[in-house]
């Protein structure tokens, strides 16, 4: 039997990005985005979803360029410190102990320590209520060599990312493999 | 050392949504969609993209209105195999052994097995590439009375949801819980 808990922002699994930009006087900048994800193959594009009140929007509105850090389980305490501070005041990456490095192809910096980064330039922004959705197309993905398969992809197993579960406020790490995709569903066909 | 992979689509976690709409004969049909989050807190809204060229986008054009039922653990072989057949030309509800329920607030069916859905209007589209993104109003979540905590809220651990990663194209659960949010990184705040 369903219960009906109301109009809420639940959902899973919801991701942890960190958002790279930079601002005015180029002092790069990380920001903790939940809300967000691939949304178009061809041109490859994510979006993110941020309040016009931070300081990383007025970031994107200037610089119209981002970087999108896939943190490893072990980045979970400097994840989380991005999202509880601001860049107004604050120098992030001094204090997480992280390293910025400059994109060569888009005007953001992204994250050494952190095993993935999306190069993103912004194409689409639609403003949809306390939330503006901001479209990336996806310029390049660098990942640490040690995190990619022999067939030079990512690998889920070695990156290790975490998702973050808003009901309990709580952090939780990749599970275990369960099924190939594309093909556990085709014994129903049968 | 990081190496460039180029511009693909690959992002850490992937969800696993299935979409639930009518078609013009009221026929109930779902499709699995990994692209797609959570996009504004007020009002609260999701966002699903899809190609022209699938059933469910001519379906939500039509009757601006969707589900998105989260899948537990339990169900990826028939998360799995609504991805891959068309409504079209098949009962994908039927096919799975899944049972569609009249949602009482919007245009479109949500399934009675899966533990969670999001019933959404459709309040914007935007056309990025070949996925066009579609943002929903989220008017209502139902859950599984078995899944709520003592709170009345969404239980990760007991909802059991799962991740699509498209490198290896294998669906991952969900793993241990890691830290605290909003709390973890204040040790760093120090």
């Amino acid at each position: 039997m369903k219960k009906s808990i109301g109009a809420k922002t639940f959902l899973y699994p919801m991701p942890v990005f960190i958002v790279g930009t930079y601002d005015e006087q180029k002092k790069p900048n990380i920001a903790t985005v939940a809300w967000g994800g691939i949304c178009c193959s061809k041109p490859p594009c994510l979006n993110v979803c941020l309040r016009q009140a931070t300081y990383t929007y007025g970031n994107l509105m200037a610089r119209k360029a981002f970087t999108v850090n896939i943190p490893s389980e072990t980045h979970v305490k400097e994840s989380d410190y991005v999202g509880i501070a601001s860049g107004r005041d604050t120098d992030k990456f001094a204090v997480a102990g992280l390293t910025p490095v400059a994109s060569d192809l888009v005007d953001a910096p992204y994250i050494q320590e952190f095993p993935m980064v999306l190069e993103c330039k912004v194409s689409h922004v639609l403003e949809i209520g306390l939330h503006t959705l901001f479209v990336g197309e996806i310029l390049d993905i660098k990942v640490d060599e040690a995190c990619l398969t022999e067939n030079g992809k990512p690998d889920i197993t070695k990156i290790k990312p975490f998702s973050f579960a808003m009901d309990s406020q709580a952090y939780y790490g990749t599970g275990p493999y369960l099924a190939p995709a594309f093909a556990i569903g085709k014994e129903l066909k049968k």
